[in-house]
């Protein structure tokens, strides 16, 4: 596997069973509907336990434009790698998001409220107050990138991850990933990562569902700049300890 | 242990305690009663974790005709062994879906409600649409496969169970269990597995269990062909990346 | 630390743990007041991680006479050392559903029903029909010592326990213990251990409580013999597989 | 990264994601509102699991006074650095809970209950008795404290940190603060950890929010000397017997 489609299997595996759970707490008649913001914390959290287990050996599996960028800003990823990095997760995530709704299309047709189908594919606040939610989510992912950093000693390379443990190894991101959801996603439901958000919203305005409502793209920058914003601060204050 | 009683033995395991949860969950008068998705979906993990530690040095735990009919396709299993080991995992199957019977007799006997009861032995659509259905079957047992084959290397043979870490080595697989089950398993209760739900099932219409009702055999084809669909994708994609 | 000394502080760690998350669930104005069996069993698995933990460098960490009497069946575990491991075992116990008593004193004279009261202590039927009860317990006490055995290679001693992984190598039983109570936990509350019941049903005799009910002695030979069954049956299918 | 900034910037992520999860759930309109006691505990465990990732290598990852002064007591930590330690940890916790203000500042300003305000940021007794209380915080710290010595072998210190686990080594810490929130958190809402509660409070004590209440002075000497005395007794009985 090249680096490129690593990277874009990783986050399709990251968007398929994050979007997924989702869907299954949030769409009618599904068997997960209503079962809380543990199946949802803890599944995302997993579904990057998959993708770096996936992605790790063949591209150090960054599966998020905010940690590639937070690499190259520390001097640790090429600045000529980092565009092809993010058009393989963007690409990734949009194909993520697309077999969840080929998988819960049925679930999408139940007459939703239309920000529970839009919750499905990308982020919103839960109080629109654009310095407040950015302000979260700088904060989320700058926890996210700088812990990443001590997690790998931010050699986040293909050659670099760790082999004895196996994808035992790729643990500790999932539990990074699992508590900044349970603890910081409560104001804007934590993207972290611009693809995460950018590429499922693309899907969200393409794909067709009954009843569905606008893909808000005036929330759209804020899970793009707050996330980059957030790891280029990590990024300093690392450089800045070693 | 021979591989065929470790199959046996590790999917008698994996059924006692993957259809218990349902039936501590979805039965009357149990501890676990409604207890929700969270419970179920982390006890089908963990079960695979119990299945894989006792069978893993052993016959290297497919415990799934899937996963083992996916890397027959791969070129990694014998396809001498392939029929042995399913009926090892169908046969264990059913073992194990009988004593949760046994055991929770007096709760199957509470007046449950029919469709609960078929859930504790076999998977179920939430909205029955055999193409959805089918198509949700496919992704969850691919992802499950496809991640296997990165997990071990695609490697899952006695000799090559890693040993260094003990049973510690089987928390990835259960790890990607739990978040298969917690995102896709919202629409046919993930079956990804054919021994799973076809003997279980057939168990369901053996044994007697007051105002039991249909054993939905229309159904039973879904979880077969699905899984073993998804496992070959699955096996022909890993092949086209190496 | 003497063998005797760390069975007795694994157990009383066990029990003040494991006891305690029930005070919690079922007493009223507790934080945890009504938080499920999610949390239940979680803490029970996770419980005996710290038990084992502790003991097991210094005495294999038994921490339950069925699986001390289980390894001495197998041939894995001097039989003139049962009777002080159980001994140690059984003050141990008493010792941490005492200190429960101590630290929810005040919530356990808050007119609680008296079954909850005794909830915190041992074990009692859903349904109360002694076959079903001591097959329930037979089968959960198998799957934990046969499991066991694979875990450790039935090899339960203080000088076999792997150190490279220091506590991690602890992971595997509690993932167990927490399955089990997930999954087959939903009949008789998983005493599975004849300590862990019969100790602290004790103590629930002899300490105040306002309200306090029957101790029900009656079932109390359930949750010793069965999971003595238990153990003895998984000692002979692994003699019988090795 | 010196020791102190280690130690402060470890509890500051401890008490962000500490805090945050409690802010999540209790305060009004987050997306993880009355989400529960799993939710509570799980996050704090792997708050812990943070901290001790970013700390642990620099300084240990005491992260909680008690857990220095019981290393000095137990011999294993110089006193003339105990101060240093307790001084980065107040900051630390300090700044965390300024951070969650800060992020879910639109919720704190949601009319919410006093009580709930002040348990962002603090803990508090579910019933108000100072001797049961201290007793609780007693026992809970003692579990921590003496467990951390079999875990670590009581050696907390950077050069002793184990590497060949990565950051899978931090699992059994996590683990240990879960469970002792599950079981034993009932009561005081386990502060375990007098830097936890101490800092957070005097935060509460300046940061503007509408409809504020008190700080309750009059409870802060049991989160400091409930858990300093269980940390002085873990040393005591560790040093017993070895």
């Amino acid at each position: 596997m090249t680096p490129f489609i690593a990277e874009l299997i990783g986050t399709m595996l990251l968007i398929l069973l994050g979007d997924g759970v989702v869907a299954n707490v949030v769409l009618n008649d599904t068997k997960g509907n209503n079962s809380g913001w543990m199946v949802i914390t803890t599944a995302w959290g997993l579904a990057v336990f998959v993708g770096v287990t996936v992605a790790g050996p063949y591209s150090g599996a960054h599966l998020n434009p905010a940690v590639t960028i937070g690499l190259a800003i520390a001097g640790k990823f090429a600045w000529a790698s980092v565009l092809p990095y993010i058009a393989a997760q963007l690409i990734g995530a949009g194909m993520g998001a697309f077999l969840v709704w080929v998988m819960y299309k049925d679930h999408f047709n139940k007459d939703n409220d239309p920000a529970a189908v839009l919750a499905c594919f990308c982020t919103g606040p839960a109080i629109r107050n654009y310095t407040s939610n950015i302000t979260s989510e700088i904060i989320g992912a700058f926890v996210l990138v700088f812990t990443v950093f001590y997690i790998t000693g931010a050699e986040i390379t293909p050659t670099k991850v760790p082999v004895g443990l196996g994808s035992v190894g790729a643990v500790p991101v999932a539990f990074l990933v699992w508590v900044i959801g349970l603890s910081l996603g409560g104001t804007t439901g934590y993207a972290i990562n611009p693809a995460r958000d950018l590429a499922p919203r693309i899907i969200h305005a393409l794909v067709p569902i009954k009843g569905k409502g606008t893909s808000d793209w005036t929330y759209a920058w804020i899970p793009i700049l707050g996330p980059i914003a957030g790891a280029a601060i990590a990024a300093f204050l690392y450089l800045q300890l070693h």
